[in-house]
């Protein structure tokens, strides 16, 4: 797995900010992930299997980041990470693993994504435990940053 | 999915920590999650991803009894939720849904494991985004509380 692998993660998270909440994430530097540790407020995680490989994929906002996006989609600001925040993010991280998907499949890279699942609380870690090395992507915006991780076994 | 598709994931968790722990938990009575939430301080989840439904797993462990069972598996009791605990809470995770994808794949109903993912932070909340009912496991011990959630999709 090469640090190239995590672009179609990326631009899918773009795309899906851009066009749902008129959000636009600044990119950061993609690195293979040692100590560094993506702290957040609330994360989306989803598993994916594929005939070749199996990982998953975490995508963590900051609290302020996750309402403002929030804000944006439905005209109103939530007062705190309610069911409705919980939802949008999981639908998020359904919504980038299935652009990678596609992405991935287009180059022989074949894999059946999990539901999702939402984590909330304040500056929560999060650490995938696969094989393979993990690939952190950060993004920043005016309201806070996200980070993206992805981990692939034997890939 | 009813109640009783939960008892094989109840199962492994007992033995899995009654055999690599000597820790006996004491299960609650299994309910369908509507409002309750499973609050905690390290959680393992899980993707699971079949020809006939996906879903996913989480247990959630207080911190306690995460460094309890540390310790007795160890013989020195970590001072805080390190990455040995994380890779231990992590490694419990696979074997859970390993032992429940075996009992499961008996009655018929296949599925393949994602990689674990492990979430730490104090009090962090897990809501698990399928369309299905999400069953909720309580067990408590003398070292704090636990709880497995499972959702699958169509089932």
């Amino acid at each position: 797995m090469n640090v190239e692998f995590i672009n179609p993660f990326i631009s899918s998270l773009l795309n899906v900010l851009s066009t749902m909440a008129q959000t636009d994430l600044t990119p950061g530097k993609p690195n293979i992930k040692k100590t560094e540790v993506a702290v957040g407020d609330v994360s989306g995680l989803i598993g994916m299997v594929g005939p070749q490989t199996k990982g998953s994929l975490s995508i963590t906002f900051d609290g302020e980041l996750a309402m403002t996006v929030m804000e944006r989609m439905l005209g109103e600001r939530p007062e705190k990470i309610n069911e409705e925040v919980t939802d949008m993010v999981g639908e998020i991280t359904n919504m980038v693993a299935g652009g990678a998907k596609n992405l991935l499949g287009d180059k022989g890279y074949e894999f059946d994504m999990a539901t999702p699942v939402v984590v909330s609380g304040k500056d929560h870690t999060i650490t995938h435990k696969c094989d393979g090395p993990k690939l952190i992507m950060p993004f920043t915006s005016d309201f806070g940053s996200a980070h993206i991780e992805v981990c692939f076994d034997k890939l």
